[in-house]
């Protein structure tokens, strides 16, 4: 039976990668797609994450608007990195499906508290300031999440918005620090892992090769997303990191960590949004989370281009399906 | 015209003197209570908000459960000072009239969004969680709510649950620190100033002498209530804290205080959810708070004891209205 | 028998009244001065000790240069209290009694290993420096100090450098929780003490009218000293802080104060540099220091004025005596 | 001209290690050696550092006992891999030559205020207790030093004695602080560099076959050393740190880093000790170290065999020299 999720999202090419896998993918049941603001503003990740499914003509996924800033610091964004739009690379018309009425937080609550306990996975690929507050608004929810598996935080790769902190942990360190000493069971996609799924040149233009506008719309984002950490790292593609967060749902038997410890830096200035790994067991402190660090890189790059090419395919026949239209 | 108010609150003795001052007075409309864990958790908070109501023969008021923990740490609560109840000091039968079955988060936004701009005032008694996650879930109401006038934090006083922190904020210190940087006017009760508003055994008698049932209530809990203050700084009576949010609210003439910075300390494991006030404008950092230092607390017990009597003399020719009763 | 003393110090005026009353006091025996950066830079408050003592006709009083910066911070001098020289006021010529070759770190470690253990007090007047600095140098004199009579911190009077610290501690906070975690036995006179020791007009004459020019120099400084608090607070005289240090080895009984646990804030910015005073003990955690509070400030003054006008009796008479003049 | 150093020090069998390469190298000149508490308390490790001292026939050179705890912190240390002695794997005599009588924090400001200036390097492989303190007591030491060459912290390692911090800077972060803003310039050997020069079965073979004693004692200590971090990691060896820092000045050419921003965490419970390598420059902080990242390990390990060579052949002819023996 397919899992049933939630993506918690503020896309970022590399989230849309994550919506395709996930709309692709029948081992996964997407119940609907959550916004927050973080690598753009709030009102930009709402109408992305539209024009996405509206892309992979599914436009009745349901879209909710959530938490425009972080719990208690300021709002940090990453335009440097995805562009003004936040999807820069390709251009998607506006999206004509509507934006659903609930407010995020609630849709989040509201579904747990109404599927099967235990049985849907949020799948957070952003700030965790949605969740830090649907779990400070409602504690019950707790208990009747399955899993959350999130991209965020690294270890041995250390930081990318400071020198020890990742992006989305940074962006909101209460949140996160809610989310770590929550109870549930945490699975993360840190930077370690990321950092080794790189969109090479010969990966990108199998993917530029798909049938249709879809090829060329996720080619050019991937062309423009790497452009930044190419540079810094001086490699060749930059690490592709939110649709590991779907695929190991598909397939965990390509991934590999270690349940450890993590706590979240929320004080000091310097180390602010860290994610502090007890890789080595040295603290004493018990494991809330899973840890991974390798993946099987060429796997995942064969099944994400596998999926795609389902969706494009059937994009291709019935082509862009928009509410309304 | 009445000033619209929203009480959030903990009951607590000193909060149902709050609550019941409101009700007494035509200066203000209370739209609503909505209840928050603090001094004893929110199963019974949004219990005694309903007692208090029914003793004040109001059922009408709607009253709404709110958050059940903190924003980021685990919830502290003061039985040594309420009693396990709350409201130690009387007996009251169980509530009849309904919880409302909205979150009081969401009840505080949409108050706040269909009512005229700069309308309502929020008054909370306790942590501010609820406030704070209202803030983080629809930062639009920032611009909409007319002030916040508060019971927390102190200087001169020191704290009272930490040699730095007054009770209500250390609870919460990051949803403290989301409502000071708000950029909402502010007016602070702080211990400074109700540490000089004393239940004097000759102002607890007048209280007891209000008619029916209604005195030896009121009284029963000041008797309770005065008993850990009492001991702890040797005084006749103790502090009469949350009553003198709503009193600001009708005769601020007998309140003085100064515009100044406030800032909450949230990090430090010393001083976390101490209120740094800079009374003497050293910082440099512009003023965010009114901080009350000084009151004339005869012209207090006056103003709580006229109006408690008027209530009183109210719910005792038409006594204990009961929804379904 | 007379307290043999060490006095720590970064003059500063009112320090300087700290140096004169011990020298004009059969009460305690100065056995020498270390001097600290602080007020103004270490050389200048070498310079200005000397400056006293030869004004004292002392100068066989051997000073001592320590610590030029704290111990983890960067030095923050307060010019704007003292003025540039940290003696202004009053016209001294440059001293010409010696400083002596040894580090101040250096002459308090030695003098307590060699006089009998437990005979020796310090009393520091400026940040903890020096002090921290010996004690983490040489960890085996703890236990040989009898004890530490301190000026520094505030409680109910909050801070004067920011809104939680005064000065001395916040120059070096790691300095004073080194002094404060070393079981030393310590008495503090803090801002809650020395604000209550007001140079009003009518004292400040009475010690202008002093014999020679010492009445005149030291009346000098209190009149330049005192402007900046008489303008920030609006009183008639500044408070006096430093002589409280000296007036409490000689005459305890005009002081009261409450044995509780005091703890330095090191980490946080908004409370750096504060003395967490446990005055209602509330935290269970042991005394660790005598916190003074109240102070018969007329008796303050009397003895003051009585001593400073004996050795005002004794330089008039065999006129500064000058080493080499 | 061979490079004047101090060793700065709290052995552990890899300071041993350190102290040997140095006393075996014409490169350098080792001018004392100054010890601290560390792996073990300060009345071992100066007793440690003169076995080793007369282990190689060199009494001559003066040993110092410095700080006997941390700044600001208690005393941490690592009998849990050193052994209860801090030199556990092989036998030696109590030395007979003295300690002197000079505290290690006066050998090292003097040594730096009468040699040329700039003439002089420290290599502190232990906490910084002693550096620090020097710095405090003496700022102007800070343009006199050539470098600080030391072992310490870590980057993409993360730490040893907690998730995010190594030993030797967890053990005194104050003083870490203090050196790392002093502006002296720092190369930094930190666990990212030493783990990946490991004590394999070969290379301790090798050193076991040295003449005499002398490769019984080093490989003797290399087997017990070895054992914990073989355990910890599951290796073949385990890391031979301190000999790192002398290595690097004989032959720097093998060794591969970056220069950088290096801040010490020294508020956050979580971080406290963690060293903030800005790797990746995206912090816009100035360098303010080198940290070296690879090491041409065989090169290291041919090196140090080599010249323990000649030590040993040395000692084997004219066997350990004890003063007053």
């Amino acid at each position: 039976m397919a899992e049933k999720i939630i993506i918690d999202t503020d896309p970022g090419q590399d989230d849309a990668f994550a919506i395709l896998l996930a709309l692709a993918s029948p081992e996964v049941e997407l119940l609907g797609i959550t916004t927050v603001a973080g690598n753009v503003p709030l009102s930009l990740t709402h109408r992305n994450a539209r024009q996405v499914l509206e892309l992979a003509g599914r436009p009745e996924v349901p879209v909710f608007a959530g938490c425009a800033k972080p719990m208690a610091v300021p709002l940090v964004t990453a335009e440097h990195v995805h562009g003004a739009t936040g999807l820069d690379g390709a251009e998607l018309p506006e999206p004509v499906m509507p934006l659903q009425d609930r407010h995020a937080v609630d849709f989040i609550i509201d579904t747990l508290m109404s599927e099967p306990e235990g049985s849907v996975t949020l799948c957070p690929l952003g700030p965790l300031t949605n969740i830090g507050t649907a779990l400070t608004k409602a504690p019950e929810i707790a208990s009747r999440i399955r899993r959350i598996v999130l991209m965020g935080g690294g270890l041995f790769e250390g930081g990318n918005i400071t020198p020890a902190a990742e992006f989305n942990i940074f962006v909101d360190p209460q949140a996160a620090a809610i989310v770590f000493a929550s109870g549930v069971p945490i699975v993360m996609m840190p930077l370690d892992v990321t950092h080794k799924v790189r969109t090479t040149r010969e990966r990108v233009e199998r993917i530029r090769a798909l049938e249709g506008e879809f090829g060329a719309v996720t080619a050019g984002w991937l062309d423009y997303f790497e452009r930044f950490d190419e540079e810094k790292y001086g490699t060749d593609g930059g690490p592709l990191h939110d649709p590991n967060v779907i695929a190991y749902l598909i397939r965990p038997d390509i991934y590999d960590g270690r349940h450890c410890n993590v706590e979240i830096e929320t004080e000091s200035e310097l180390t602010k949004g860290m994610t502090v790994v007890d890789w080595w067991k040295v603290s004493g402190r018990p494991a809330n989370a899973f840890f991974v660090r390798d993946v099987d890189d060429a796997a995942f790059f064969s099944l994400l281009t596998e999926r795609l090419a389902v969706l494009a395919s059937a994009t291709s026949v019935a082509p862009r399906q928009r509410v309304g239209a």
